[in-house]
């Protein structure tokens, strides 16, 4: 992992979506002293909300942030809920149907351009918010693609680029735990698939967000369609 | 590796940038009797030439070419003599000047997404031509990248993807051989790094192509700028 001591305290390239778990990793890397080069990556998502929260937060904060615009490699990615016009599904991530929501590879294809951005900034590490909850239904969160990326990482290029992924084996629950301890504002994060004025309170990700705050004892600052959030 | 006895015979993605080597890559692939799927990568290079071979080879093959046009990422990625307008190295690939000619972790971003098109396309692998003559300037050509990307891609998704390299310890004067043998017309690819007329004999790739030519004890039929090809 980064060494804070390191007396060449290298940048760190943080995947960012503008999702929870992302904006606490984010705030994390920052209140640890490390320089942060934010990137958030435009595959086609069905709406452009988790998008423009990382920008404004990336504004406020004063990090320079790339967006890498890669639709145009959408017609070589599978059929998904996310980027197509299917239906979302409703209920647990864990749920079989909510494997419709899977960009196939996608966190390769982010990785490896992720590292490439890293290498061209002299950048000593990447870090993505993998966790644990999301190791059930996706291949490319679990701790075994990561440590195998890792491996890759070392040797794609001439300078290694290590990969941070410090709440792998968190749940939600615990991300925003800490992230409510370094003060953050959740209201500038986005999780809801659907990209209306409200989040819908249903959708996989509003329920693992809506619960990650009951069980933190907290009240979601974002507005909801749903009366309390979700009703499950 | 793939094997020609597999009932289930699944399709091969090869990632073919209309060069010498995933052309003749391409052929061997189409020669064991395997449905191929050729995708080719437009990340920003100086001329379209190679493209144009291979949009054309695939054209003539009856085979479905997908491009997968991925200039937008370019903002991303570090200074190239490929992808800017550095002059172009001369002389041989293992010069350390050559270097310049590195687009960072480039074949983990094609892979990478050569991956991804291989996931919904339901195809059991994706082949590329690394081989043994890159293996002094470019880490990710070298037998251990290989490696390490094919353990990646037999976890990043529900369905493991293999990667076939049979090139990997084969330097470019056997792979041309092969070629050769296989009764290829070279006059269908593109190798020089400079997009002119005829090909300069000059740089790096020249030198390379007919060098292997020679050993082969064979003409290139490709037209040249320099008398006899290269005055190395």
């Amino acid at each position: 992992m980064h060494d804070q001591n390191d007396p060449i305290h290298k940048p760190v390239v943080v995947i960012y979506s503008g999702g929870m778990d992302s904006f606490t990793l984010l705030n994390r890397l920052l209140s640890e002293g490390n320089t942060v080069l934010p990137v958030s990556f435009h595959y086609g998502q069905r709406h452009a909300r988790e998008l423009e929260c990382a920008r404004q937060v990336c504004e406020s904060l004063g990090l320079k942030h790339q967006i890498a615009d890669i639709r145009a490699i959408q017609g070589l990615l599978g059929e998904s809920a996310l980027t197509s016009d299917t239906a979302v599904p409703e209920g647990h991530y864990a749920d079989a149907n909510m494997r419709a929501t899977v960009v196939p590879n996608r966190n390769m294809v982010m990785l490896s351009l992720a590292i490439s951005y890293a290498i061209s900034q002299k950048a000593g590490a990447v870090a993505y918010g993998a966790h644990g909850g999301d190791h059930a239904i996706y291949p490319d969160c679990r701790p075994e693609f990561v440590e195998r990326m890792r491996a890759v990482a070392a040797v794609s290029d001439y300078e290694p680029v290590d990969i941070l992924t410090p709440y792998l084996n968190w749940d939600k629950t615990r991300i925003l735990e800490e992230g409510l301890r370094l003060g953050l504002d959740y209201s500038q994060t986005w999780t809801c698939y659907n990209g209306r004025d409200k989040a819908c309170g249903r959708c996989g990700s509003c329920v693992e967000r809506l619960e990650a705050f009951a069980a933190n004892g907290q009240t979601d600052p974002l507005p909801y369609e749903t009366a309390a959030g979700a009703d499950t």
